[in-house]
Parts: C-alpha cells; sequence; structure tokens
C-alpha cells in the first residue's frame, strides 16, 4: 500500500506552478528535485505539462512490459489503456456496459437502453440522426480536442451560444408565443445597464472610483455597448434584431414591438442566462465530433484494440494480491472470470465501487462514497419531420434558455438544412431532472411538448416524430450525471495515492468534473504515477 | 420610361408593413388595392414578402416570355438572372471579369489577378486552401442563406466571434508578446463595469430612475455578470481565462496575470470591440459555403446555364430603343458586339456604368455618381505551413482585433487541425487600405507579417509560406469594397424607377450595402418590379 500522504502545500504549489508554466517538465522536475521534492514512486506527479510514458522507457531500461487492467471503458478508462498501451503496457479494459464512452453515449436509431426499473427504450431515429444524450461539447482550450485530433476524430463546431436562440422566463411574466431573442434581451439589458451607469458617472456618483479620464474612456464604451443615443439613454435600436430585417428598395425592416421599461427589462430576468456565454468552460468556439460525441471513444477502442476491450463485462471485484491485482468479472452470459496483472486502473463511477468486494478497506470505501456520480440530470432527444427552428425561426443551432422545468432547449449543431432534425427538448438537473425521471417515457415527451409549445408554436408538437429520453441517475452501471468532487479532502488524497497496485480515475477525480477534459486529465495523472512507480521499482 | 414618382410614406409604409408582418403577400395586396395602392407597372413593390415570378404568369395569360440582359455576374445579376430565367425569362448575363461573384471573390492556388496599375498577383496557395478576398460571413437571417440552401451549396458555421482571439491595442499600451484574449478582456470590462453600477446603485444614485424590486433585480444579474465578490468588488476569477487551464489531482489551473486597475482596463481600449459580436449583422450564428465564398456563384452559373453567362465581355454600352434595350459589350479577343432585349437589369458598380455608351441622360448618371462603389478595403492571405495558432495559442477560427493599421486577422473557419492554413493577415479599410494598397504586395506581406509578429510571435513570420493581397479599389471593372448608399435621395428614388426597360441592381441600392443580402433584396426588387410590368402591359 502507498501510504505516503501528499505534501501539497498551497505556498509550495504556487511556487512550482510559477516554475512549471511556460517551462518543459524537465525543468520543473529539476527544480522539485533542487526542493527536495523530486518526484518518488509515492509522490503525486505535478507537472503542468504531460510527459506521456514511452516504449523506450521499458527498452533503454531493460525492464518488462507490466499488464494493466483498466475497469471502464468510459473516456477516463480509454484515455488510460491508450496511454498505457502506447508506452508498451498490456492493456485489458472492462466495460460493464454494452458500449464505449460511459456518460459520453450517442443515441442513433436502433440503440436501445433499459433503465434500472426495467423500462426499456430503442430508438426510432432515421438515419443521420442522433442524439449526444450525455456530453455534448467541446471547448478549443480542452484537451479532450487534442484527443479528438491525435486520433483523427472528424469534428465541427458545436454552437453553445446563438443571437437567435430564445428566452422563456415563464415566472417572469414570458407568454406563450412571446420568448424573446438572445440579441433582444441583450441589447435591452446591455442598453439599460449602460445608460444607468452613464447617468451614475454623469451625476458625479462615481468620483472617488474615477478620474476624468476613466470617466471619457467609459462613455466611449457605454454609448457603443449599449447604443445609447447622444444624451445618454437607450431607446433601443437595430441590435434588437427585427420581425422583418431590412432589404433592399427603403424596406428599412420591421422593428420588433419593445423595448420595455428599465423595470421591466429587469424583472424579466433574462439577463441571468447572459454569464453562460462568458464562462469559462462554455464560451465558444466548441466543437463536437462528427457523427456523434462517442465517435471519440469508438476511435479509442480501435487504437486499443477490440480484442482488448471487453463490453458487458461487469466487475465485482479488485484486490491487491502478492503480486499484483485480481480482477473478478463477469462475461455475458458466463460465468464469473478472474483476470490477474500488475495493475489496475479503477474509471468507473466511484459509489459503485463500495458494491465491489475489494479489499482496500474501509478508508478507502469512504473516500469513494465522497466522490460518488450521483447528480440526477436528463435529456429528450425529439426527432421532427421538418427543421421548422430553423425554416420558420431562422435558428440553427444554440440552446433556447427557459425557467420551466425542461430547462435548456438544445438545437442541433450538425445538419443544418437536412430534411429531418432532432432537438434535445429537456435538459435538466436536480429537481427537474427526478421531476421528468419519474415519468414514463411517454409522458416525459408529453411534457417536454408541452412546455416548448409555448416558445415554438404548435410545429413543435405536430412535426414531432419519435423521441427517446434518458434519466442519467438511472442508468445501470453509471447511476448519475456527475459528482461535485471536493479535491482538497482527505479523502481524496487517499483516493490520489490509490490503494496498492490499484489507481482510481474518473472526471470524479478532476477539477473539471463532469466534462470529458477532467476525465482525460484524470486518466494521465493515473498514468504518470503508475509509470513511475513503474521506473523507480 | 417609368417617371411617376415614388409613392413611399413613412407612415403608410409602416402601415403596410404592420398589415404584412406575419401575412401572406397576398393578403397585403389586397390591402393595398383596398386603400388604392395596389400595384401597378411603375408603382414599387412595397411587399416585405417577396412573390417570386413564376412561369404560369406567362403560361396562364397568354403572353410570351421575355428577353432580358443581366449586366453584371455578382450576386445581384446572378440572382436577377436566376429568378427570372425560372419564371420563363431568356436571359443572357454579361460580365467584364473572368469569374462569376464579383465581390464575393475567392482566391485558391493558380488564381491571378492584375490590378488597375497592371500588378499581377498568381497564388501559390496548397490544395484546399483558399482565401476569401471579399465577402466572407453569412448571418443566419440573411437572404443569402435561402440561396444557399436553395441552390444545394455546402455550407459550415463562419466563426465570426471566438473568446480565445486576441485584442490588442498598441496606442493604448499594449506592448509585443502581450495580447489579450477576448474572454479575459471581457470579464474585466464586465467585472468593473458592474462593480461601478453596483456602487452608485448602493450610494442611491439611481434611486430616481430604480425602484427597490428593480435595485434587487439589478444586482442579481450585475453579481453574476460581472464575477462579483460578495461584497461587490470585481477581482478577476476563471471566466479571464488561465495560463494553464485546470486540470485534475489539484491542478487548478495557473491564472492569468491581472486584473489591471479599473482605470487600466478602460485605458486600455479593449471594449470597443465587444460591440461588434452583439450587432445586428454580426451576431453569431454565421456561415460559409464549404470551400469558398464564391461556390454559391459557380452554382447559380450552372443553374442559369453556363451558355447563358458570358465572361470577359466587359460592357460598354446600354441603350433604351424603340423596341427595348440594346447592349454593346467586347468579347475577349472580338470585336464589339451587341445584343438586343426587352430589358436589361444592370448590376454592376455604379460608378463604372458613367463611362457606357448610355441614353438615360445626366439625371440617371448623376444619381449613379451618388453610389458609387469606391470605399477602399483590402486584405492579404497569409498562407501557413502549420496552424500555429490552433497548436500553439488554441484559436480555431474568429478574429483578432488591433488598433495598428493591418485592422482585423482573421483565422480560417474551416480545414481545422490540418496541416497547413491560411490567416487573413490584415482587413482594412479607408486611409489604412490605401496605404496598403500603394505598396507592392510583397511590402504589403512584410508589414502586415510585422505587424502580426507583435500578437503571435516569430512564427508568424517563419512559418510562412505565401501570400496573396487584394486592394479592391484597384480591381478591374470593380474598383471599390461598397458604397454607404442614402437610399432616402431623389437621386435612389429616380435609379429605382428605372431608366426606361433598364433596371438597377446590386447592394449599393439596398438598406445592407456590402452584404450579398442586400445584393439579393434588391435583385428581387428589380425582377418584381420588371416582372409586373410585364404582366401590366
Amino acid at each position: 500500500m502507498v501510504t505516503e500522504k501528499s505534501t501539497s502545500g498551497v505556498s509550495r504549489r504556487n511556487f512550482l506552478q510559477a516554475v512549471g508554466a511556460g517551462s518543459s517538465a524537465g525543468v520543473m522536475f529539476a527544480t522539485m528535485g533542487a526542493m527536495g521534492l523530486a518526484p518518488t514512486a509515492a509522490a503525486q506527479p505535478r507537472a503542468e505539462s504531460w510527459v506521456p510514458p514511452r516504449g523506450s522507457d521499458f527498452s533503454l531500461t531493460g525492464r518488462s512490459a507490466k499488464k494493466v487492467v483498466v475497469v471502464g471503458a468510459g473516456p477516463a478508462g480509454l484515455a488510460t489503456a491508450y496511454e498505457l498501451q502506447k508506452a508498451g503496457y498490456r492493456v485489458t479494459v472492462l466495460e460493464a456496459r454494452h458500449r464505449p464512452g460511459g456518460r459520453t453515449l450517442t443515441i442513433r436509431g436502433g440503440d436501445s437502453e433499459t433503465d434500472l426499473d426495467g423500462v426499456r427504450q430503442t430508438a426510432r431515429f432515421a438515419d443521420g440522426v442522433y442524439m449526444n444524450a450525455g456530453a455534448g461539447r467541446i471547448a478549443q482550450w480542452m484537451v479532450t480536442l487534442d484527443y479528438i485530433r491525435e486520433l483523427g476524430v472528424p469534428y465541427e463546431v458545436f454552437t453553445n451560444a446563438n443571437a437567435d436562440a430564445y428566452l422563456y422566463n415563464e415566472r417572469s411574466g414570458a407568454t406563450p408565443g412571446n420568448p424573446v431573442r438572445y440579441r433582444t434581451a441583450k441589447a435591452d439589458v446591455f442598453g439599460y445597464t449602460s445608460e444607468l451607469l452613464q447617468h451614475a458617472a454623469d451625476q458625479g456618483a462615481l468620483d472617488q472610483k474615477l478620474t476624468a479620464a476613466d470617466k471619457e474612456n467609459l462613455r466611449t464604451f457605454l454609448r457603443s455597448w449599449g447604443s445609447l443615443k447622444s444624451d445618454g439613454t437607450y431607446t433601443g435600436g437595430s441590435n434588437r434584431g427585427y420581425e422583418v430585417y431590412p432589404s433592399a428598395w427603403n424596406e428599412h425592416g420591421t422593428p420588433l414591438p419593445g423595448p420595455g421599461t428599465v423595470s421591466e427589462v429587469l424583472a424579466s430576468k433574462v439577463g441571468q442566462y447572459f454569464p453562460f456565454e462568458i464562462n469559462w468552460e462554455q464560451s465558444m468556439l466548441m466543437f463536437q465530433p462528427k457523427g456523434g460525441m462517442d465517435t471519440t471513444y469508438k476511435y479509442l477502442v480501435r487504437a486499443i484494440g477490440n480484442q482488448n476491450v471487453h463490453f458487458e463485462s461487469p466487475v465485482t471485484g479488485v484486490e491487491n494480491t502478492s503480486r499484483g491485482v485480481r480482477v473478478t468479472y463477469t462475461p455475458k452470459n458466463g460465468r464469473p472470470r478472474q483476470v490477474e496483472a500488475d495493475f489496475a486502473v479503477v474509471a468507473a463511477p466511484a459509489g459503485l465501487m463500495r458494491r465491489w468486494d475489494t479489499n482496500w478497506g474501509p478508508a478507502v470505501d469512504a473516500a469513494l462514497g465522497e466522490f460518488s456520480v450521483g447528480s440526477p440530470a436528463g435529456k429528450i432527444g425529439l426527432q421532427y419531420r421538418s427543421r421548422f427552428w430553423e425554416d420558420d425561426h431562422r435558428i440553427f443551432g444554440g440552446i433556447t434558455e427557459t425557467d420551466m422545468d425542461l430547462a435548456h432547449v438544445w438545437y442541433p449543431s450538425y445538419g443544418y438544412g437536412e430534411r429531418k432534425g432532432l432537438v434535445v427538448g429537456y435538459y435538466n438537473t436536480g429537481t427537474n431532472a427526478r421531476t421528468y425521471a419519474d415519468l414514463a417515457p411517454k409522458q416525459r415527451e408529453l411534457r417536454a411538448v408541452e412546455q416548448g409549445v409555448k416558445i415554438h408554436g404548435e410545429k413543435y408538437r405536430t412535426e414531432l416524430e419519435s423521441s427517446f429520453s434518458i434519466a442519467w441517475h438511472k442508468v445501470p452501471y453509471i447511476e448519475g450525471a456527475w459528482a461535485y468532487p471536493n479535491t482538497s479532502s482527505a479523502g481524496f488524497r487517499l483516493l490520489q495515492e490509490g490503494a496498492g497496485n490499484v489507481y482510481f480515475a474518473g472526471d470524479w477525480m478532476s477539477e473539471v468534473s463532469a466534462w470529458q477534459h477532467g476525465a482525460f486529465w484524470s486518466a494521465r495523472y493515473a498514468v504518470q504515477a503508475l509509470h513511475q512507480r513503474v521506473m523507480s521499482s
């Protein structure tokens, strides 16, 4: 068992970050050595820079390649197997479900899922129509994109923000048939807040904080940002959009009604959705693999070798032995089997591991309990026979936001202009997700459509062809959408060290939970720890 | 000659818009009839809704199809020919240049252009690399997208806004190697302006304008929008982005330096670029045809029939005759020829028509002078052997803004992750465009690269393979980038009426100048006017 505790102190870590930023990992490791912090078998890797293990690490040192069993064929598990195998490790991946990807699930026509209540759905989607039932977006800075590019997965823009998507706050007065578009809401909120700030500055209310030069710079910004008139007031303007857009021959466009008063605009609470677009995780540009998010994992399985990835092989036991690890699983229609290896990397939902036969002890079990992937989230895919959101509403991709229990509506970022299309009719979490999860699939559809009609009109009902819904906390072998990990806890440090020859990985062990980026990085750090251990033994 | 003046008064037009909005053109025309405004041969079409002429308009009324000569194979000319031909008109298009598209010019490897000074450039771009030297973007609401979809042109997202693109204001203190990313600039500007507004509201400075409820709604918005701390101050945060992004295992990311003080942020003038993204014409989502903007016009030529579109056939005369129109042109290596037709639609740059032999008289000539497409604009395409803006800077598409004379840098919205790529190294207008236009192509490249290095580092110089630049006011038969039309002028009304059997079209006759949308709508209105004339004769 690895028992040495983490030595990470904030000030020391910050110093190392300052050294490591922009320099090679080698330089940083040298610095760490000078500080008495050079990595040992038990130390956590602290490199910002990822140094993947290489085959030459074995060949040049005369060591024999080790065998690793990876539990879980989601992003963390497959990345673990992929990186280890590239360095010469012999890997076997055991996956409980019938397909790779874990929570990056793509549903296509013919796909079936049976939930923990025994409710079975089969998607009746047309060719080329799919639903990303789990992860749906990749920011350009995320390591996910590196894997996609390394593997050669085709990718395309994911539209996470669209000026023509709608906002519909029913509890703040929005009425059926009258959603407001993002662009209109932004013009009004930015217009009025600019007017207010300009007014305050003009009145001298900010003279304690702003110089005359500051005020002039502020005025220049606000006038343009808020579309303010020369007298400093906001009265609307072209950035709100149009009922009919300007064209030619003196057709200057048909303005939209409004704007309402500053009180009305603030009371509509449309501004609550704007921070999303400037959020560090959510800002455009974003991407998705062409054909569905799980494409990346199909490529990973192919890279690792189909023969090395065993589906429908749920693990029931992971034990440290005197020679390494022993993993017990039950292949489809078979008897329990055991596989022996030097190490195991377990990349399954943390809470589920506590049900296995293990000998890592109660402290690790308790720690795993802290990182349970238990939050509920749900989505429904609504396949329509026409793309009325594009043809009639002129919305090509993006997300409509509501305060109804459907929460978000996603328009597809693929297949623009094709005949059919699929809208994610709800994407919700927490209580809202449980509300839908407790309904039968057809009732979920009816509820989502009833709400969506308020925004999109009757076609949202009449053009519907079929639906498929998922409730993540009811998916066997997953049982939740994500964790909210507290990685500064003692439990986390325990899991980070691993349990004997067992390491743990998963987005729930990352600083970016619920993202493939976090899962991949957790895998890299687990691989790095395992490999350093092997190299120093 | 059509001499009846336009009857458009604002109040009447507004009424018709109110009737027309959301109802069919037929209903509106009936209303117009009841008001004594039913269209006559001489009246301008006033429909928001476009009612294309149909073949049955001829066959059902026993009329014979008319012949129309269209001058210009840009967006307005080709759309005119396309719509007329669909309705049974016989069309001939005469284009002065060697290719269709006009200012929607795409430069690929092997393409050559010779400017008015006789300077010839041939692009040495790799296969699949292209530069949209003119029009580059299409908003989702624009009619351009309708034509693209109708023609079956493949299209993809154009990235007009990217949180990771840079801002570089040298005249406000930015130094080489230290551009700021959009996301950082936004976090700081929105953070401080939110702090200031919250402070003013807390001090009671807005009590004349806001109720207690308004203030509470405002507070909720500002706290989130500005990432304010509980004490109402802005001190940075994750939305600024990171030097190294958070990953896993307690790697919480390496923050960027900053933020500066409110004075520094305001003085950096980064906020001046933010209104662009909420502009009615520029807001995402936007598109581009795959393979280059001129693809649409290749499809249009194919639809019209290659045999009906004559390139390298500059027109030198357009005359009304007793039987229609006579158009004189000079085919390549040939003698001047004349073509007779019932009508002509002239969709060439307005200023150039004044050099032709015409009999439409000095008033029309003077009006054309008002709509000269004379504004200068320039672009350079820089082909790089690696996509370092993606690999090193992690910028996938979008636009970097500067206050240097290169103005804008566009990263490509196609070919993500491929080996080579093309950056638009400058896109500038006015004085800046003239500065570059006055240089030899190699000097333009050197100047653009010298500036770009300040933002992107030395690779911006060392990875460069070749370049191609355009100065629109030096392109033969075009001689400018766009006009700033005053469509409320008497001159405009004259052109709108046409001159005898000659109609005019072009983005310079639209309310959305410099956009394909404006060109297409001007074509539609010209077609509508011509067709109504034919149907009522």
